[in-house]
């Protein structure tokens, strides 16, 4: 019921939602695009509002040169619309909604096109202890922690409608 | 006559040569691909024989997140092949010749399509005093260092024949 995300460094579960919360529109949010151009190692270019980067990922294995390194790189706004247009599967775009709840905080990912009306909600937790004991809010469905076709990673290779 | 490199890290001087030394075949050698995915940050993979790379070179100026970090990343060699044919401009197959001369290393670079037949001499300097004090070798002709048409960044996006 828990998991080490894509980055390889965080605790989180993953869940659909049955409906929005209260209040969508008072929350802080923001805008992210992101698109793949490799996937081994991954290589994601990324903007969150009007900062750009690119993130290296480092394929592990026992080639040491190749383990778990991982780089988040500046990128000018330039920079990122040439990679992201030389990005081999979908530009995944997707308002990411800040909200707190008791002490974590949710990341409600509502995508644009092409993968509207897809909404996922994320949590992170310090341990797996905290991921084993929450508790979601009644707004939330079921936990696709585990469903690979909920990855970023996956999206981004999915054929579009 | 002294000039820091496309890396910013290096002290070196670049020079057409007359001929090819004697006895080519005897030394060491490297084969090079080289393809620039952007400049600004300049982002550029490579092939180092069987090793595959991605070198990011982070942009100057005030911003201190944009500053001169540099990155040597490992790829596989799917990897580079992905990225090297996403790259705008030209790729650049080399072979490097190591050509010990004194207490100096010369790189030959003997390029190939499109470039052919391109060759220049790269030498490397611990200190600006030791590149000013270097005395080239009979076979080398015109110092190229300042002359930004050398610049294998400058070759990438030079039209092809």
């Amino acid at each position: 019921m828990w998991y080490i995300n894509d980055m390889g460094m965080e605790i989180e579960r993953k869940f659909t939602v049955r409906h929005l919360p209260d209040e969508l529109d008072s929350y802080e949010y923001r805008i992210i695009e992101q698109a793949y151009l490799t996937t081994e190692p991954t290589i994601r270019v990324r903007r969150e509002d009007d900062r750009y980067y690119m993130t290296y990922k480092g394929v592990g294995g026992s080639n040491t040169s190749l383990s778990h390194e991982e780089y988040n790189l500046p990128l000018t706004k330039e920079a990122f619309e040439t990679l992201s247009s030389k990005a081999d599967g979908n530009i995944i775009r997707k308002k990411r909604v800040l909200i707190p709840y008791g002490k974590h905080m949710i990341e409600l990912d509502i995508f644009d096109e092409p993968f509207k009306p897809l909404i996922i909600a994320e949590v992170e937790f310090e341990t797996v202890d905290a991921a084993n004991a929450f508790v979601p809010p009644d707004w939330f469905d079921e936990d696709v922690t585990d469903q690979r076709e909920y990855r970023n990673a996956y999206l981004s290779f999915m054929n579009k409608e």
